[in-house]
């Protein structure tokens, strides 16, 4: 079986979100699955998608530390600079941590690892909506 | 409906370029496609893929200047040199950003956002023909 | 046909490490898949998987030493410190190397190229052993 759905998330700050939740409930048909996959693809290029630790909040704010030190707002050398010094950053973000995931899917249900949850990393200050292309598939139950 | 084919690319210069219109050209099956995924592979390990902006060359450019400073030609620490002062870092490089992009595919055509692109990655000074391996499945329309 | 297993790898020291083979022998059942993708996943969020050169050591040892430099064990502006100094780089490298691979899959065999080998990545110094989660799927020979 193939399903494929939209899912609109409203804009948040700039950072690091568990969102595993918010697919799990857009995405009722998981259960009608026994062997497969969900692809879950971000319709952007200056927020990405993650998985890393579902429980200490700490370890997000140390990835939104990391990453503002890694590729530093307005550094000198970028030439993109007119939507502002967030902008070209949130580019390079984006692709260091990757537009999509793919996650397997057993038993009706995400077959992640205890501490594993799905994060949307806002790399803009002020991103807005961000839209997700949810592409579930695999045997039926 | 699974097709499977293989791309092989010009050499390009060394940089980030768009290659969203040569995937689709060697596509065309993709009309066939009304929901389902393509996965595109590169058989390299000193090239990658990544889908970034489409429209500004000086956002490629910046990706360039980016990942030079990141993982310099020459760094002092590299034991693998023989290959020249690029070509650790091009390893590096090709994982940071990855060998494969899966994307949508929605009603005959990939669901990209407005401004998202493929791009190719090209690491080396004198990288030489890419190949890629287009893997496409779906339900038919 | 759909194909799913686990796959559990014996504890090995901190560092990149070439798996491809080990993969290779828990799935028999590449063998009947003519066109398809091979998902690997890793149920942890301190260890990850990529694909790089298959032959030089020293180009995995280099990995070592470009991703400790570029996340530094104990770094002092990281709040989440509680489990060691390598965890919370340990958290941030796997992000940046990503959680899963998807591999094209052609005539019963993985479709990498000459110089292309699947990677466990470690990052951590006491990291146990890793669970991987291998979902094939494709067009049966």
């Amino acid at each position: 079986m193939w399903h494929q759905t939209t899912l609109t998330l409203p804009p948040r700050p700039r950072g690091f979100h568990l969102i595993t939740r918010d697919v799990q409930v857009a995405l009722p048909e998981l259960r009608q699955v026994r062997t497969g996959l969900l692809h879950v693809w971000i319709q952007h290029t200056s927020a990405s998608l993650t998985v890393n630790e579902n429980a200490s909040p700490d370890v997000r704010r140390d990835f939104e530390r990391y990453f503002n030190h890694a590729v530093p707002d307005g550094w000198r050398a970028f030439e993109h600079t007119l939507e502002g010094d967030d902008d070209m950053p949130a580019h390079i973000k984006a692709s260091l941590l990757g537009p999509s995931v793919t996650l397997p899917v057993r038993h009706g249900a995400l077959a992640l690892g205890t501490w594993q949850g799905l994060y949307l990393c806002e790399h803009r200050d002020h991103g807005g909506p961000r839209t997700l292309i949810l592409t579930l598939h695999g045997e039926r139950t």
